[in-house]
């Protein structure tokens, strides 16, 4: 008995407290449920997300917290009631493990904008069980918060499209930021922006990066594919690029000038959100409204979006850079990331280091 | 000699300083170019951005300041090279007088959206003649910057239309807010919103008007046609609205809570700023992230589109709510304007009062 129950329980890594720092953590695995699967995890991409929970920045924390939330595994286990996967598939899970299935939202297939959704880690299912994400051996969702990997794809570095690829991607399509001829600003080259660059590039956009970093133009063009680079503090650039962007992607969790922003949009541009300022910004009205401009909030994407951005990615090959570490690296990991010391993701090595501790 | 030069002066109203006071003004008519029109002002509304400007609110008053810019009238006189109206013809004039005709904006018949573009008062054409508003007489311009009045529409009636009409039909039919069954806030209940509100409704829309003053809610409903209406002030109403709207017209010139109007939104939905708040709001990026929702400008709207603006109200019979006033009552109607006195749009009767002066 005390045998058969050992199997039951998963090893992770928690914080435990507002320090972030992360150590072993077992914890029982979760029932399955007909209508899930349970995968081992192979890989796990670090968001910025995981380093502001672990801190409790957004004061959400729920400790002990396992974060992890860009996975990619092997299913293990299916069931009864579960038809999308079998045994040995490669599935990636991303920021969503749970929502109502019934709102509008849900029945389009955007249950990242479900009003109940459940996080896939330092969250709760409806009936109180924890999520616990990917930085653990294994991890049980419901097939529906599953998306198939495509098989050309390694798997270190498919586990950032699920929360930074897809988080680009969903609002470059549905603003019509996928066209052909049409420029493209990214705010910010980091796991985000390097891969609206290649996103950007594949869908034959001309593709301009805004960065406060100049040292980072070199691999931006060379590297990433972008036509042009511009340093926001360099007035001369910012000035000489006015009123040429179709939309820009603002990656940016740092104090934004919108003002200054929006003088790069054409009419009608579009300046969409998708990293959160840590101070709301003031919004230059008459800039808006001269030009017919517009700002917009995206997050996430719903399942549908990720596998479409999944398949989009093998086929044109669009790949984040990634420094794979091991799970004994992480706390080191997340320091590097506090400061913007990676370039662009670090993916945790998890099947190969979880259990060398 | 003298008779003949006596003939080509115009008489209008003008203010002087920033006091805004409007006395009688005579000044020489334009020479009309050979695509122009000249026409006799039958009447003229007043916008907000009149008295804006008369009194140099915004910095760029060049006085004397003729205003004016909702304008009908009958043409007069036809330019050798205006093929569009013949004498007889009733036309109308908005906010634009002139823009570069070559730009992307021009080409596709946004011209209001044109770097170039002259206004059609208290502005200058490029080869430095002046222009004088509708409080006047007369007026010479474009032929591409006056548009026909439907047969059926009084035309008293029309003039706010030219400017207040398409300012906020515009901005609907751009955004999709013009589909039956989708639900329309409208925020601030005058001259531009009691608009937005029928064309809401003819568009098939449920329509909610959101305003501070509860007294205006009776005629929002009955006279109006809106289905419901919100103080915004009163908490549980908003409250209870929250998450309802798939669209909000702005019309307000006041501070703006942008954060409480976003909670009204749906996921997806879109806040359209057609009027500019006096002081830049505060954008609160986590409302606009977590749903999807976006913030939107806009200004006027380019000639074809007022032209079909025109012929869908006369179509649906949506005609404002106008007052209107002699010539000699103009500064009278300029202090109750400033104070919110008028439901909802003053009309100045100009060519049976101006002369009487």
């Amino acid at each position: 008995m005390e045998e058969q129950k050992q199997e039951e329980d998963v090893v992770g890594w928690a914080a435990r407290d507002t320090s972030g720092v992360l150590f072993p953590f077992t914890f029982p695995k979760r029932a399955m449920k007909s209508d899930e699967i349970t995968l081992k995890v192979l890989y796990c991409g670090i968001c910025h997300t995981d380093l502001s929970v672990i801190k409790n920045e957004w004061g959400n924390a729920i400790y002990p917290v396992v974060p992890g939330h860009e996975v990619v595994g092997v299913v293990i286990e299916v069931g009864r009631a579960a038809h999308k996967f079998k045994s040995g598939d490669k599935v990636g899970v991303g920021y969503l493990a749970g929502s109502c299935f019934s709102c509008d939202s849900c029945e389009v297939g955007d249950e990242n904008y479900c009003a109940e959704f459940v996080r896939s880690f330092n969250s709760s299912h409806p009936d109180g069980t924890k999520t616990f994400g990917g930085f653990a051996g294994s991890m049980v969702i419901s097939e529906r918060f599953a998306v198939k990997i495509p098989e050309t794809m390694p798997l270190d570095k498919a586990a950032p499209l699920m929360c930074a690829g897809v988080t680009v991607y969903a609002p470059m399509k549905r603003h019509g930021l996928d066209q052909p001829g049409l420029h493209l600003g990214v705010l910010g080259l980091g796991g985000l922006g390097h891969l609206a660059v290649k996103f950007g590039k594949a869908f034959g956009m001309r593709v301009t990066v805004i960065s406060s970093t100049p040292d980072k133009e070199k691999e931006a063009i060379d590297g990433l594919g972008a036509d042009s680079f511009i340093v926001s503090s360099n007035e001369g650039q910012m000035k000489a690029a006015r009123g040429t962007m179709d939309g820009i992607i603002s990656t940016s969790s740092g104090a934004l000038s919108l003002g200054t922003l929006i003088t790069l949009l054409r009419v009608y541009g579009k300046l969409i959100l998708v990293g959160s300022p840590n101070k709301p910004p003031e919004l230059p009205t008459f800039g808006l409204i001269s030009g017919g401009r517009s700002v917009a909030g995206s997050m996430i994407g719903g399942l549908k979006e990720t596998q479409e951005m999944l398949d989009f990615a093998a086929e044109h090959r669009i790949l984040p850079m990634v420094e794979v570490v091991g799970m004994n690296d992480v706390n080191d990991a997340m320091q590097r990331l506090a400061r913007g010391d990676v370039r662009y993701r670090f993916v945790i090595d998890v099947a190969n280091t979880i259990c060398a501790t």
